[in-house]
């Protein structure tokens, strides 16, 4: 592996000095269009070592799908240009709403805040796996122990220390929060999450960091009781929820960067995360 | 500079393969201590080409210092596991507090909001730039051109693209919010931040997205007037205050990554900020 990887070594930095001296043309436009977007869906160049990132969060506002427990963000404006001589607003936030981390703390008593949970759990390995054919038929499905051994078949084991993500292809809801919660008429939610038996594979059998979900739970909307949220969480793994882009990241080979909620006592929040290859 | 960067890769590389060896063991142990702590000081190892991480990114909590005309995040229990099954809670939190970003927006009418910066601008050269032992000797104390020429001489010129950050010591203060706003009897604030003339020079003389400071603005707290804010968010560069740890920082070589905020509109917002060697 050693020759192969200097050539790729090589390559690497010819093309980070490539971007170097692209970069300061993107930098100096600076003010970039105001309207709301949808999370970055194409990978950007990037110095030191670093090739492509892809940015796997959603932008966060009232209008964004939130668990039924959950009221969406309240966005205050506090402070005005013309009254202070600076803009500023306030927050007010469910920890759990928008991209957002589920700590071991959210379901189990004693377990790790998020603020405490250790920076190199957020650089790690990331493994995405799609059940979005299924899901696009069956919005009750769930990623079983059989997805998970035909992404190890494709791409090996799961790496030590990997943070394994189901794309379901829910982002694509992102705009509709009905149809991203999916209630039937009766109440019962429909949408896709992580089966019993996955989670306490992922937990037991392999050794992760963390799981990550398109949708607003770790858990399918049909589940009776939060079990791939206990078996995980209970397992001291982390959550995040409402993942962006999964579906333009490659399954395998990238690293993910979780830029994780840091107030004290943390049950979970808002996080930022990107991969990078 | 072909032949040694390929060797330094070489030797990266080992180095990540003996830490694949070693991850296992640290991510069996997912449950740490609860008590609050200082932002993690000492770098750890990781996969993929990465090697060391720090923690830029002071833990928040209704004790942490803010400018004066900003009040405390209140972070609020509102779901119970005996009443609920799983704990969370609620933040009322101003953007600007905390280690947190001021977009261009915070200042600049029209400018750019946190959530539309290109998330490119978020993994930048880090360049550290000590005041210590002046501001240990006087509080009013400022980052002048001189300092930046001072870095320079001994560390080459800027890179383009660089974030600029302020090392004042003024961390070791974060236990002591008296001392770290440090008001005196007039009411006058007295702590370090960026010369005018400083931040002109990096807007129009260097090609950087952003400044960092470790105290709670970019300006000085005896300024008259906002000028260091004026002048670097009107070039379109962010600003992080209350930045953790720049002292544990290479002050060349390392690679910032901000996870930055991501809500609708965002003047700012709290970020999980990462240094990367």
């Amino acid at each position: 592996m050693c020759a192969p990887s200097l050539m790729s070594e090589v390559q690497r930095e010819l093309s980070r000095r490539h971007f170097l001296g692209a970069v300061g043309v993107s930098v100096a436009a600076a003010i970039v269009p105001q309207e709301e977007a949808r999370a970055q869906d194409k990978p950007v160049r990037l110095p030191k070592g670093f090739r492509d990132i892809y940015d796997l969060t959603h932008t966060l506002s009232p209008r964004t799908p939130v668990y039924p427990a959950f009221k969406p963000i309240q966005i205050i404006d506090r402070f005005s240009y013309e009254r202070d001589g600076f803009y500023c607003k306030e927050l007010v936030v469910i920890e759990h709403t928008g991209t957002h981390m589920d700590a071991p703390i959210h379901f189990i008593k004693g377990a790790a805040s998020a603020d405490r949970i250790p920076v190199e759990r957020f650089f790690a390995p990331l493994a995405v796996i799609s059940i979005k054919a299924r899901a696009a038929k069956d919005a009750d499905a769930g990623v079983t122990v059989d997805d998970i051994m035909a992404w190890e078949k494709r791409y090996g084991r799961l790496p030590r220390g990997a943070f394994v993500a189901m794309d379901s292809g829910w982002d694509a809801r992102i705009v509709d929060s009905g149809k991203f919660i999916n209630a039937d008429a009766k109440g019962a939610l429909h949408f896709p999450g992580l089966s019993g038996d996955a989670a306490k594979f992922l937990a037991q059998e392999r050794d992760i960091v963390g799981v990550g979900v398109d949708t607003v739970s770790l858990d399918r909307g049909v589940a009776q009781s939060p079990v791939a949220h206990l078996t995980l969480l209970g397992a001291g793994k982390y959550g995040i929820e409402l993942m962006a882009n999964l579906g333009a990241v490659p399954p395998s080979g990238a690293t993910v960067i979780i830029g994780g909620p840091k107030h004290l006592g943390a049950t979970g929040g808002q996080v930022r995360v990107y991969a990078v290859m």
